[in-house]
């Protein structure tokens, strides 16, 4: 699905490692029947090797690409590199409700001030990881895997109307405005105002899962 | 925390590759200082390794001693097995909390059939990738990552009062039974009695986290 954050984590590390693929877009509201055979839990992103092998939930096909293509690896070679990695991505995925809660909660126009702190606050927190780090990027001065799992939010923020949360992490900003200029980025992104359409479409109950096409 | 199911993963890994290791049990309702300190997010199990990292999350911590100690070897050295390990490991996740339903329920004398019937029913996908793989353990003839990672919930059949929820999968039965003869098993496990009176202590609102020391 074209607009499905997770979906877009695969795509980026696809893009990112240079491996030759074939993106199959879904209607997650009419699933067709092959997908249903290949995948019977219907989730997007699903991922089919050459050898036939089927692949799903995004970490697990995104840490499957980079160890079976072990050109430009993207996860760390050291044991604690990687559990580093596996741990910033656990905090990040208890950020990520928030980010739709906010947006429902703007939907029937309800007042989204505190969940919003809630989620500079969580911001700040990855601030400081940066600030610690003194890096670029989450891994070191050049982009890993993990900025790849975390980037497809920040790419919404405009769209969600939360770009702002951004003002008070400068490094965090100085963050995604690196990461604008990575090749898979470029390759894997919408304009904010693609991701509006979309999310418009969504939030009306008819999600137009081919805008832009 | 001597029953937490999560840390037992963790003793189990440590334990079935012959890692010398010291166990910390921390008190969960009156968490020491140092140990915040050390985590301040205060989750069992947390592991420090001898260079004084620290990690946490069981399967972070259980990959991380299984990549750094690279004798016995739990995890398929295959990306497509480990890939399998992590999408069973995703689809049990989602079993876990029925477990805890089903305990509260049963502690306010509610009815329970309906989740009991639904506990049926996952864990007949469970027999069902036992038997479409046709080996004794999850990951084949021999215990792995999976089985591990799986084990601490089946322990505590008995003392959930769901044993028999093993009724219809005589294959999975037989797992079970086949894990109780495992080193590491018998190393890190509490009685049906012992788990009983600890949640009994649970359920009361004083669990007893040193019980049958």
């Amino acid at each position: 699905m074209r607009f499905c954050p997770f979906a877009q984590r695969a795509r980026l590390v696809l893009n990112a490692k240079g491996i030759k693929h074939e993106v199959v877009n879904i209607d997650l509201k009419d699933k067709p029947e092959w997908f249903l055979e290949k995948n019977p839990l219907g989730l997007v992103p699903t991922t089919e090797t050459l050898a036939g092998e089927l692949i799903y939930e995004s970490p697990i096909i995104c840490d499957y690409l980079d160890e079976f293509y072990p050109e430009k690896k993207l996860l760390p070679s050291s044991p604690f590199g990687k559990a580093q990695q596996k741990m910033t991505l656990e905090h990040f995925s208890k950020i990520l409700p928030l980010f739709y809660k906010i947006a429902m909660l703007r939907k029937s126009n309800e007042d989204v001030s505190g969940h919003e702190a809630e989620l500079k606050n969580k911001l700040s927190k990855l601030n400081e990881a940066l600030v610690n780090k003194n890096t670029k990027f989450f891994g070191g001065d050049s982009i890993t895997m993990i900025d790849y799992m975390m980037w497809p939010w920040f790419e919404r923020l405009e769209s969600f109307q939360l770009k702002q949360c951004l003002d008070g992490t400068p490094d965090l900003k100085k963050w995604a405005e690196l990461m604008l200029e990575d090749e898979a980025v470029k390759a894997t992104m919408h304009s904010a105002d693609t991701h509006r359409a979309f999310q418009k479409s969504y939030a009306e109950g008819k999600p137009n899962y081919d805008y832009g096409l």
